[in-house]
């Protein structure tokens, strides 16, 4: 078995980055590890930063987002019974973001991954990449009791945090940096009217709270938890009063609540490994790194891999170029490293760390002076809408 | 004894707040512990912020600062080898900083203090204000071994971090705010060429130095010290040397040395006290909040609090008005908590915390980033420089 690019993961990375070079005529195969209903049933970030929806368009898997999908110009950050509105739109010289779930954008590439007669090998067992560092990678993977190698010219380990890509890498041939967060995120998904038309990141002295949304009918909320805490220990009940307490009284009056139909934690980490690049295998997306979840930087930092990716093997496979592929690490990781700063940042200003009053106050300050700042408030803005993809040259 | 205003301590705050209650026809007496010979002993701060320049401009002591202070219109800070400028009058719409020792500052509002003929009582043992929350305050001390009471309308505790005035109020009548941080400051003063026109702060993996100046022939000089390093394990040889080690290159290479003619370690605090009005005695400055060192924010800080106090004391005491001296305190804790936040914030990215790899990152990518964006050099820029005062209405 043979393609010009093994792709390893079936995750929104893995897909985009497949149909971009398809589009290209780069023949590419994915190997997923698990089921394409598994894969859809994860529930992730649902805000798209105006580069990944541009390249979404590029991939023309863009069509249901496009009819379906939210413009969100701005978000409200609330502390100290405040509320104060990023003007995303104008602070950016024009730019938005786009409210459209991850599974739905997972859906629509798988849909056109079909439509365009791209192999995608689910349930491949054992995937594991071969001689990456010499001149004829493979991928090794069991699929019905039958050992295959797909040969390939390069190897895209779209496979996220705790997959086999980066753990092929020899450990003295990679450095990681690591921060784990003392707290995590119970979400819940509810078929509810979204409280606000826009999303609110709110500090408060019992913790973090988040008022998101899929659509015009379906919310999605979460509050800072324990990490000690369980799913069972919170009633819908206990969630919707917590999520309450949390917010401005205008707004926790407003406040629509119902039966959850999901509910979960996730930790929060902060992960970035480098480099990026070995020899002929690349890592994308969260098999590289990681970030917490405030400031929804998570799926777009993988299309910005996808992106850079998606170039450099074009003109390598194509124009014959041999200097890109070298270059793959350094071009990520300088926007990586930004985008891990902003979800930190946004993470350390909105979460309850400790009960140090000199923090809180630091956080409050921080909020005071950024959202009364049009500079202040122009780095949120800028960062929020991505910061602009580096071209190829 | 009586007078108007009282104030306690002969630092930069005591004094510029006396000269211009002074040209308001305002009488005041000053108290201070120490000699003026010891006052002016203590070398401290030398950036001043615009709002400050124009303040001692007001009090009429700023005849020599115009003269020989140096007006700069930027900075740079140095990280992973690189230079960044800051360019403050461009990035501020024209506002600029003076450098201009404090202690030059507190000779020339001393002399002006003399020239009014104001009364400065010195060496005044056990100062102890007295009945501040009633409608008689008073100020008890001994001079040449009397006791006197001094009657007064109001009391200023000018009186800095270890002065009596904030240790007066009852226990639960305030709140405090503190980070003490795990390093110290090693300054030493040299008779050489300063090694750039403007000041240079630097992050290096060594730890944070800083390359500042007096004059064109006064340079001041930092390296971020173990907080257990005495002055005697410092020889100038190991200082410069440490210095050199912390900066980019050409700058080292730059650098004039010799013979050190003063050297001293000061420790890194945040500190805020709320409220910073008791009745009829107010804090200023020092006597109320420290900043670290970093984004020389100490005395303009106070200097905030003594334009608010002028105004306040000023309106109340000549047109009668009996509403603003409740809202000293929120109208100056405004300001200091957004300064409190910059001083936190310059220090937190520059110096050495520990040999955490993901903290010393996202320094880098904090430095990175907002020197590369024009939002985030101008978040640096107006908080340099110094936010406006808030106007007394």
């Amino acid at each position: 078995m043979k393609t010009q690019v093994a792709i390893i993961g079936a995750g929104p990375s893995g897909l985009l980055l497949g149909q971009l070079l398809h589009l290209q005529g780069i023949d590419t195969v994915i190997l997923e590890a698990k089921s394409p209903e598994y894969v859809l049933s994860r529930i992730r970030a649902g805000v798209l930063e105006q580069g990944m929806v541009d390249l979404l368009r590029e991939a023309k898997a863009a069509e249901r987002m496009d009819r379906e999908g939210q413009v969100h110009d701005g978000f409200a950050l609330s502390f100290a019974g405040r509320e104060e509105r990023i003007d995303l739109k104008t602070l950016s010289g024009g730019k938005t973001v786009m409210v459209y779930g991850q599974t739905e954008v997972t859906r629509d590439l798988m849909a056109q991954r079909e439509a365009t007669g791209g192999i995608t090998i689910y349930e491949a067992q054992e995937v594991t990449p071969i001689d990456f560092y010499g001149d004829r990678p493979r991928v090794s993977f069991i699929k019905d009791g039958k050992r295959i190698e797909l040969e390939c010219d390069y190897i895209a380990g779209c496979d996220g945090f705790h997959g086999v890509s980066r753990k092929s890498v020899p450990a003295d041939a990679i450095k990681t940096f690591e921060r784990v967060y003392p707290f995590g995120w119970l979400g819940i998904l509810s078929r509810t009217k979204p409280v606000s038309d826009e999303l609110i990141y709110a500090n408060h002295e019992r913790g973090f709270a988040l008022c998101s949304m899929r659509s015009a009918t379906l919310s999605r909320y979460y509050v800072q938890c324990s990490l000690d805490d369980r799913v069972e220990d919170w009633s819908d009940e206990r969630f919707w009063n917590e999520l309450k307490s949390r917010l401005p009284a205008h707004t926790a009056a407003a406040l629509e609540t119902g039966p959850s139909i999901e509910k979960s934690i996730a930790p929060l980490r902060s992960f970035v490994a480098e480099p990026m690049q070995f020899g002929r295998m690349f890592l994308v997306g969260d098999a590289a790194h990681i970030v917490p979840p405030t400031g929804a930087k998570g799926l777009n930092l993988a299309a910005s891999d996808v992106y850079t990716l998606y170039h450099i093997l074009t003109r390598t496979l194509k124009d014959g170029r041999t200097d890109l592929v070298a270059k793959y690490s350094e071009i990520c990781l300088r926007r990586i490293w930004k985008a891990e700063r902003f979800s930190w940042w946004m993470t350390s200003m909105l979460h309850k760390f400790s009960d140090d009053a000199f923090n809180q106050r630091m956080q409050l300050a921080e909020l005071d002076y950024y959202t009364g700042s049009v500079a202040g408030r122009t780095t949120i803005a800028e960062n929020y809408v991505g910061l602009p993809y580096e071209r190829i040259d």
